[in-house]
């Protein structure tokens, strides 16, 4: 870092060894390592250089993003890099057809296809001699795959499908890379056999043309327009996509689970079933890595810049007090702070992408009025991030199949014994029965009585809602009704698991001075911030007094105060480079407000004293020339 | 309306007179007209186009604007709009200088100028021949007025104030219309006279050249670059400003308040002081009014497009079931409708701006993926409210003021009877001892109850902060320990004001073939709403029992059916029309996904069917040249 750091007081009130600090974080020494290099070589790089995206036009937009992703597809070749490759295009941070090719398209090529299938396309795809994407969603259908409308009819006398969108709302809509770029696709379809329907399934369809990018016949495909915010996901060309009767080869139906013979048969292996659904599961596996990096880089922001802005507290002149030692700052902050290393430890979409999409708009608030500035880094980080919340499954639709497994789970307990994530629910008796035992704000600093209080709230509002449903005659109707209910434990069920996952995991050996004993002091926060915003969870279940859960808050209070010293070093624990990170507040040396001013005269708008529009618009006014003017 | 109106269906479900609550929702039949009016003004006037908004690049987008108010206000003039031309500048939906030159400039004149003063100024703002803004906040000073760096010293050698910026910090930051519009300010500085500092105060100071619009010597003035979104508030120029040693006549100083003589006497009028923070008193009450106006934009829209989208419940090939009939969406969406309503009635910016801006994020999610195209709407309505959460005062800065008079009035029970909005806890005993006494879910259906419960709750946690406080020795050191509590508390306080008022409002004559009953449906869902999701509040304090708050939830449930029939109607009643809204997916006539396909057309990339910079960065990786290839 050249320079002074501005933050360097804050970085020696660190009671851990920040280096061993990174090593947690990172996993290994080596995954440190690694992702320290490619980092670096993407930070040191103008190629990728992004300040000056959020001002781009679409156009200029997706052409610099074409640009990057050539650049950094080179490096990837004549660096020979290998698994090192996925680091790389991470720290180039910038969302691209790319994303969806080597996350979505060759997985579902790697999981659906045949050995021959396989062996044909994907040595094309992994060469980049194709693009592909991944086209499932429809203009009128989303999560619900069975809803989809788009046919794929078998030709037994050309021995091909005939792959036709027959409406409006069957339009592909959404899949990253279609718009602009793709040449093929999975796309996913009624297979229709006979006049009958035989289930959704993928087949490969080439888009345009390998020579000159035209769409082949009977393609009709663009881009479906802009979204939420500056620069953010507009450098990925979510695409719309038609199909007018286009014939493909019948092996282009990926058949690894059911297969179509020339006769027109229907055959299915033994590979179960879910094997379908196995992309969706690995890119949920992503999001969730996602939700632990898009968080820490809010909360780095956040913490970084609270410990440089100041405001009132000031005596007799002084400097004003630092934000970040306001307790109401506090309370907000570092809960998120502790959230982001639980979601480096444990990761279940459902439950993680909310609260990192609230967290990250929650650290903006937290920046005060230059968090709304997009050279604060954290409009972008918001807008890119929220769609996690709904692609590959709206939240609420997980966590009602979470509340159906939960009840279940319950109803079948009389001769079912619960394994995995629902094992507590075996002591059913004694965590309905025996209430918390805490009797001192110290008492909560203990793993056992936390484990405990989360699966006694987890099983009691499981076991409420079981007898809720009891007294519906048409259970399906009680589960619609009590939905709103079912939510509600579900997030109970998922929080515990979350919680305890945590705990479990630093029952392991983790090396470094101060670095196990602060991991367990986020663990505390982690789970008495959760414990003090459910309370009504709490209460209602009757688990705990009202004098507990008080006791509960004043023992967080404590520990924000032991939070306060190690902050700075906990968010430069995550290794950011400023490139990574792109937000002035968030500056590693804390120098913010001359680079903030600096940043200001870089708008478009300063090009010039006097703006663009003055002599049409404005001189009229003040000259009180209107009528004449011409508008 | 053109063409067939996709939600007849819904509309004709509708059990109260919409025209009458278009009438109570616009506050008079009179109000209604004239909003209609100027609405309808606006939106049939292709001068005011807002879809290809949040496609410009920043200087076209400003252009734009200035044209938009140049149109807007060659309106008014020709027209002789007086009251109506607010209207008129709130349907154009696009924020602007004008804003900040009728809403902040010409208030402070009004609120802090002599006679004399207002007489030679106002006649000139009020026909634009100067055009003014309010330069208060700083790059490093946002809430804290007393902090502000800028100084204006007295020469009384010249009869003159120097203005002057003497550090980084103290460049003005944020102000709208200063960017590159505003030809005067109200500059807020610290007044220094004989060497001594006599507090902050306003200046009226002239920017730029009334004929050419060049910066003045010693002004250095710029916008401060992007801010999030799209469009959004990017059509405002915020703006930076420095003075290096910047002359102006002392009869500049607004001086209603404090004077300063020739001879640089100090002299102070028996105006009140309060009058200082008149002008942001006054846009606070405004913001306000903006929240339920955002708010109900965006119910608006989720509430339409969750009749429109359909997901799951198909069973036998037939239609999915509409997802405004899922539980989990009534349970988030209803209680926004409610929110929306009682934010109409009532206005308490602390928690109405957090709600609402919280409430438009919600409303998106609630649209599931088509909430994130820009076309939605949702996107630009977000990032354009959020700063109301943070200008003028940041909530949490507000919470913990209204939390420190409720702790003084605890502490003054015993001899100083409460009046106004905590005149509750002159029965604060009765409020202590006494529990709820609901014992059917039906028993929630009374206003008396309600009230009560949440006096009692806000009650029972401003007593309990007061005992808290007590423990500490210095009480600003409690203070600053149990400043999250004390938030809570306040908060607490805060929603009581809002329900009881939205209650006592429902005492009144509400006329309409069943407006009143569905009013009161919407109050008894806000409230119960509330009280659920805070149910640890009312728990804790033990002024419920969980069987009680089992029984609010109860209830809640069954209002959720009662609100399903009205809920379209109960969004039109706000009588938006396509153009004020600006959302596909909340047309009036829920013509929904046709006009989502013909939008997506529209974006520049869809100009040709091979991208720009195919050849460049795309055909390269696919024809296995990149070597040689020119990134």
């Amino acid at each position: 870092m050249e320079g002074v750091d501005y933050l360097s007081d804050e970085r020696q009130k660190a009671q851990f060894d920040v280096e061993a600090m990174k090593v947690a974080w990172a996993g290994s020494l080596q995954a440190l390592q690694l992702s320290n290099r490619m980092a670096n070589l993407v930070a040191n790089d103008p190629a990728f250089e992004k300040f000056t995206r959020p001002m781009m036009g679409r156009k200029e937009l997706l052409k610099n993003t074409l640009r990057k992703a050539a650049h950094g597809w080179k490096l990837i070749v004549d660096l020979r890099l290998t698994e090192e490759a996925k680091w790389l295009r991470l720290y180039i941070d910038e969302p691209a057809y790319t994303d969806l090719h080597w996350g979505m398209f060759i997985p579902a090529i790697e999981g659906q296809g045949t050995e021959e299938q396989k062996k044909k396309w994907l040595p094309l795809a992994q060469k980049m001699q194709i693009i592909g994407c991944y086209a499932q969603t429809e203009l009128g259908h989303g999560s619900n795959v069975q809803g989809l409308e788009t046919t794929a009819t078998f030709d037994p006398q050309t021995d091909e499908f005939v792959i036709h969108s027959p409406t409006l709302t069957s339009s592909k809509w959404w899949p990253g890379g279609l718009g602009k770029v793709s040449t093929h696709a999975v796309v996913y379809a009624r297979l229709i056999v006979g006049g009958e329907f035989h289930g959704v399934h993928g087949f490969i369809v080439q888009l345009r043309s390998l020579d000159d990018h035209s769409p082949l016949a009977g393609i009709t495909v663009g881009d479906i327009g802009l979204k939420f915010g500056n620069g953010a996901y507009n450098t990925m060309d979510n695409g719309v996509l038609r199909f007018d009767h286009v014939r493909i080869p019948r092996n282009q139906m990926l058949m690894r689970v059911t297969q179509v013979t020339k006769e027109g048969k229907i055959m299915q292996s033994n590979v179960p079933r879910q094997l379908i659904y196995g992309t969706m599961v690995y890119v949920r596996q992503t999001i969730v890595a996602d939700a632990s990096k898009a968080l820490s880089r809010a909360v780095c922001i956040a913490t970084r810049y609270s410990a440089v802005r100041r405001q009132f507290g000031s005596r007799d002149g002084g400097p004003e007090t630092q934000v970040i030692d306001y307790k109401t700052q506090q309370s907000r902050l570092f809960p998120l702070l502790a959230s982001a290393y639980a979601f480096r430890f444990v990761g279940l979409k459902s439950i993680t992408t909310t609260a990192t999409a609230d967290g990250i708009e929650e650290c903006r608030k937290l920046c005060g009025g230059h968090g709304y500035l997009v050279s604060s880094g954290l409009p972008e980080l918001f807008a890119v991030y929220i769609p996690a919340c709904t692609y590959e499954g709206d939240n609420v639709v997980l966590l009602l199949q979470v509340a159906r497994f939960l009840v279940k789970t319950v109803s079948e307990l009389g001769y079912k014994k619960p394994v995995g994530t629902t094992a507590y629910m075996g002591r059913v008796a004694s965590l309905m029965q025996n209430n918390c035992a805490v009797q001192t704000a110290e008492g909560w600093l203990n793993p056992g009585a936390i484990v405990e209080a989360f699966e006694a709230r987890a099983a009691r509002m499981a076991v409420r809602c079981g007898r809720q449903l009891a007294e519906f005659e048409n259970p399906e109707e009680g589960f619609a009704e009590l939905s709103a209910d079912l939510v509600e434990a579900a997030v109970a069920h998922c929080q515990l698991i979350v919680v305890s996952k945590f705990i479990e995991k630093l029952q392991q050996d983790i090396p470094g001075k101060g670095v196990k004993q602060t991991l367990e002091m986020l663990c505390y926060v982690y789970a008495l911030f959760l414990l003090h915003k459910h309370q009504g969870d709490f209460l209602a279940t009757g688990y705990l007094t009202p004098k507990q859960a008080s006791l509960a808050n004043d023992q967080l209070r404590t520990l924000y105060s032991k939070v306060r010293p190690n902050a700075i070093a906990l968010v430069d624990s995550f290794n950011y480079t400023d490139h990574y990170l792109g937000s002035i507040l968030g500056r590693y040396d804390g120098n913010v407000y001359p680079k903030l001013y600096e940043a200001a005269w870089k708008d478009p708008l300063n090009d010039s004293d006097v703006v663009d529009g003055f002599h049409e618009y404005v001189q009229p006014i003040l000259k009180q020339k209107l009528r004449t003017a011409k508008l």
